[in-house]
């Protein structure tokens, strides 16, 4: 029981904020940080550190959904436990429970392949693209033409860069569509699982521990990528070989300690710093209270559907989880928003703005009609959010979402690629493909019927001109019970089948579903256009205000980062706990506390030999001579978001030092508001993992791999 | 961002546990206790302490449920905000918002009546009656025959001391009936409202901060005591004068730091310490996961039969807190349980006791059938806890509960006073009406219609041969809907008039409560039986076993104290924060923490002026000099549990330093196991009463009565 006698630190909670190293950055934005980067620490040299052709950025990869790294010459790649999950669950079976008790691969040869879909990709090239996307943009386009134009632009830049073989690109709007970027990837296809530890290691105080500090999560797992020995991209192959990546992380042999400058590269997917306080309100106020309330109705319905089926629990435990954690998430952000105030700092930072804006009249002529179009818009979009939460309830039932993916297919192929909806072109065959192929892993016909009847009920809540008229009626005079009875769609190779057949086979087809998507087809199509209509003008509005935010910051001397999106970013930090009145988190998690949290049962059961070991303090050399003890997870101010799971973290140098994995319920506020005082992101200690694997699961094949030779 | 940079701090983790302050203690026992009490800091002399007709502890008071304190020669009494919550409620109506707005009496005149039913017990003597229980006691007697002859010597001791006008006696089983105490107390009946904070003050926080750490909540209120002018106990009169108690707690002026002494007197309702290894477990195993299911069941039940019906939400919303309350306490149980592997304590702790009986012949003797015995009965029993479990829900129905008590207390008014069951003598008729009386604050027909039917389910569950068939046909004769349609139990009057009514008159009404409460009699006094059987059993087993126990503690040189029963005991043990692997809690929470916490909405609303005057550091002479700012709440190691809400916490000299008003969530376990390493109390700091009484509510009239003049 020691701790410090706080002289006079609780005053520091009235003092200003704490400098917030708040930002995830484009590559391209590190001349503008150079300083701010320096004096934060890093040793690096700023023009380096924003270099796509060298590491340590072309050494982060994305495994779609989840960021990775890779951390040898022969492809190796370290991401989450959580990240390569699938992959682990795929290749276990009755007698082989890799989730329970870990996968190593003693050899390339013993590799196995990662569950299918998997991919790696890996970054090239990161380019302005906005002059191409504004070609033929004018302020006389409807909203839809707007929309429509800029599609086809991107559609057109996205076919010209996949010209190259293997190269997966897209091309995402920046500030509310007032730049556009160009992301380039190759994307690896051949996707081997090499090592993750043990459930009780990687999972580590499972749903109990998630999103909470102290944490003590092994957090880590490793892929390889392959391909053909001529060095193509190509799918599984007995004879590919590892890919030789241009760069790899390098794992960090000085110490990580308290305060040390830390930054983390991947792929934050999606944040709302740059809304309009009138959206932020919007989104709490009715929004969220609408979500939530159709979560729990959701995860109500499918714990009562699935009682008592033992199959219909094991395929819908992960939808039932991923529901279940959303709400969590939904509850901190809540909660999260209160303790902030969020709303206030809203409306402050817009007033703030609106009044610089009006204080010039030169200003007032450039952004003031934009910020009106802007509220409108708004005002409107908020509406069609709330409808849009109940009517894609139905989206639930998933042989309903499968025939309007099928007919949709089939519609759009009567185009030519270049013209067909994103998502429906050539390129998308494979993705719609392991779609549907999924389905059969988490649906039960019985299920998924009471889901239907329960979403119908939501549908039905919204007033009847937002709803599919011919849908309901095609429902009701088919029944619910005959939808699934006569449906040939629950068999995955009819499912398949049907991507190859025509619209006029879907019109003609006596297939209860099919013909639901047929009715719906129409109406779908003009609610996406007035949706388009909506989207184009917002863009046109918004990227102008935008362009007067980054004025506004300009003049006040600070760099804005535009709302992730699900590139390449990077943020920068520190190490460092946390302190509220009468708490304190301190930085690190040690082996003490793995072993007083293991209980031997549930959620908190590491292997035998990790607590034996961790008993005998067998830290090998990865111990920490400050903490005297091995260092397991510990707390950064860096600044993530979903899809930064998997994240490298990087020293000073640039070096590995470990992976970032969660952050905490108090902080997932920042998705709208970051707080250096409050966010911290909770990463796995790449001495626990290097520990891991040379005491626990005899990977010295992969530690000599990265170069480990401690 | 400051905290100690933890070297070697972590290796405490493996080392063994804190020295342990355990035990809710007699007064008696200050003897025993003597060296241990001044080597933890006492200044009082031990025996000064033991003394019950002495400050500190003739000071401390009960007011049935909760603790409290005399802290003026005038017979002010401090406890809990929570524990006056029912006063202040009562005297709130549309427009007198003290809930909200607090209440604060200018002069003794404008004091308000306490809810009915309040008293203020002041203890008088607590004396050894072991012999006096056991006269007339042989091995030879039957478990019934021993269980009435003990209730016999019981109620005949607590009439003997009820001879005295106005006292309340109660004789309570210790260590299992290996010996028992008589517990007199002065009964007050005319108890007022003084003063209770605003509830922005008083439960801030609310339900998100209950049974958490950080705390920022200032539980406290005042009652007085009123008695009639010749100092004759009676029930409200605009005559009665302040009662003057015997002592009454001095204020602390020294300020309260870290790591000092501190005792926490109160009355401790109910622990489970001394339980077998195999109770324990069972309870955990089979009752706890019963239990919650019914509990959570129950919640449901009552959220869907109140939907949408305003004045049935108002009515039950302090049922369905409470038993969300319940059902968050159990699941803190688990938790806590599985966190300090209760079972392996246990099942260490009776190991090492059955191995010491084994050990010697004689000893095997004396306790080895006593042992077997109480195995046996423990089996029984906890077969029939789990019965009960389910039998019991039948209870929920407010109307038949009414209908059973009243029935029962016309056949029991059949026999003279002495011969009657517990909880049905002459003075028992007062709280049989008040709780009577309450349910018209709580009952709605249409809820409590369903409740039953649900209860009903539940009871089908249990074994034929376990139920009550008389009652279950004859709810069925009636039908549920009858029995609500054609009852008259649901007017107060009406159920109070039954009262007076002989048994005849209950067989021959025609009220369908009535004649299910006639129905179930026989049946549940022939349950009586049995349960009493097995009672008298156990306690003939367990006192035996617990007489081995206190010889094999004193053979290690350790003190035992009996489990919590509702009697008075202290506790001491000192101020102190806890450390966890990457967390630490410091002990005193303070001004800076509340105005962070403080959002102005919901649980987190305390009063504008406690935010202008705190942000404005108008802390008075109330500041802590060491924090450098007025501290809130604190943290300390003393043992307490449910009843010693309210309890004074006392300093090194027996002064009064704040009021112990929860634990937290991690520690509630300490019911069953004390780890001193894990249990904290928390105490609201006397520093921060003092403060809102002076800056916030001008009570100032009440810290010059209490000899406040700083």
């Amino acid at each position: 029981m020691r701790y410090p006698v706080m002289i006079g630190a609780s005053a520091l909670l009235f003092a200003a904020p704490v400098l917030a190293e708040e930002g995830m950055w484009m590559p391209g934005q590190t001349p503008a940080l150079g300083d701010k980067l320096k004096a934060a620490g890093l040793e690096l040299s700023p023009d380096d550190l924003g270099n796509l052709q060298a590491a340590p950025l072309n050494a982060i990869v994305s495994l779609g959904g989840c960021s990775a790294s890779f951390v040898s010459p022969d492809g190796l790649v370290a991401s989450n436990h959580h990240c390569v999950y699938g992959s682990i669950q795929y290749n276990s079976k009755p007698g082989q429970d890799y989730l329970t008790d870990g996968f190593f691969a003693k050899t390339n040869g013993d590799e196995l392949p990662a569950a299918p879909g998997s991919r790696i990709f890996v970054i090239e090239d990161l380019r302005d693209v906005t002059t191409a996307m504004n070609k033929g943009i004018t302020s006389r386009l409807s909203g839809l033409d707007r929309f429509n134009r800029l599609e086809s632009n991107r559609k057109m830049l996205i076919a010209a860069c996949e010209q190259q073989a293997n190269r997966r690109c897209d091309v995402r709007p920046y500030f509310g569509g007032q730049t556009y970027y160009l992301q380039q990837q190759l994307e690896i296809k051949d996707v081997r699982l090499v090592y993750a530890p043990a459930g009780g290691t990687g999972n580590f105080g499972g749903e109990t521990d998630n999103w909470q500090w102290p944490r003590h999560t092994g957090d880590f797992g490793f892929y390889r990528a392959y391909v053909a020995p001529d060095g193509a991209s190509l799918p599984y192959a007995k004879e590919n070989v590892p890919y030789k990546p241009k760069s790899w992380l390098k794992i960090a042999q000085t110490p990580l300690k308290d305060g040390d400058f830390v930054m983390v590269a991947g792929f934050p997917g999606v944040t709302q710093r740059h809304w309009t306080a009138a959206e932020v309100r919007h989104n709490f106020d009715q929004v969220y209270a609408i979500d939530q309330q159709l979560r729990a109705d959701y995860s109500s319905a499918i714990e009562k559907a699935i009682a008592g089926n033992a199959d219909a629990e094991i395929k819908y435990a992960s939808i039932l989880k991923g529901s279940d954690n959303y709400k969590k998430k939904l509850l901190g952000e809540i909660a999260g928003a209160d303790a902030i105030d969020l709303m206030g700092r809203k409306a402050r930072d817009d007033a703030a703005f609106r009044a610089w804006v009006a204080a010039d009249a030169a200003r007032t002529a450039q952004y003031g009609a934009a910020l009106t179009s802007l509220d409108g818009l708004v005002g409107e979009s908020n509406q069609a959010r709330v409808d849009n939460l109940r009517l894609a309830t139905l989206g639930r039932a998933q042989l309903l979402s499968a025939a309007q993916i099928l007919y949709r297919w089939s519609k759009e192929r009567e185009k030519p690629d270049a013209q067909r909806e994103p998502g429906y072109q050539d390129r998308d065959r494979l993705g719609i493909r392991e779609r549907l192929t999924q389905v059969e892993r988490r649906f039960d016909a019985g299920v998924d019927k009471q889901l239907l009847q329960q979403a119908l009920g939501e549908y039905a809540k919204v007033s009847a001109d937002k709803r599919n008229a011919p849908l309901e009626a095609r429902i009701a005079s088919i029944g619910i019970d005959r939808l699934y009875a006569d449906t040939m769609l629950g068999d995955t190779a009819q499912r398949i089948a049907w991507m190859d057949k025509p619209a006029s086979e879907f019109e003609a087809s006596s297939d209860p579903f099919l013909q639901l998507a047929v009715a719906a087809y129409p109406g779908t199509m003009a609610d996406q256009d007035k949706t388009k209509d909506r989207a184009g003008k917002l863009q046109a509005a918004r990227a102008q205000v935008m362009a007067g935010q980054l004025a506004f910051a300009q003049s006040q001397g600070r760099t804005l980062f535009p709302d992730a999106n699900g590139s390449l970013r990077f943020t920068y930090g520190k190490v460092t706990g946390k302190q509220r009145d009468g708490l304190i988190w301190t930085p690190f998690t040690t082996a003490e506390g793995l072993v007083a949290k293991h209980t031997g049962r549930g959620e908190f059961d590491a292997p035998d030999l990790v607590i034996e070991k961790l008993k005998a303090r067998d830290f090998g050399s990865y111990a920490d001579a400050t903490l005297g003890t091995l260092p397991i997870n510990y707390l950064s101010t860096v600044d993530i978001t979903n899809g930064n799971s998997g994240s490298a973290t990087l020293n000073s140098k640039g070096e590995f030092v470990g992976l970032a994995f969660d952050g905490t319920l108090d902080g997932v506020v920042s998705d709208w508001s970051y707080d250096a005082g409050i966010n911290r992101t909770i990463h796995v200690d790449s001495r626990y993992m290097l520990w891991t694997m040379a005491k626990i699961d005899g990977a010295g094949r992969l530690l000599k791999e990265m170069g480990v030779n401690w």
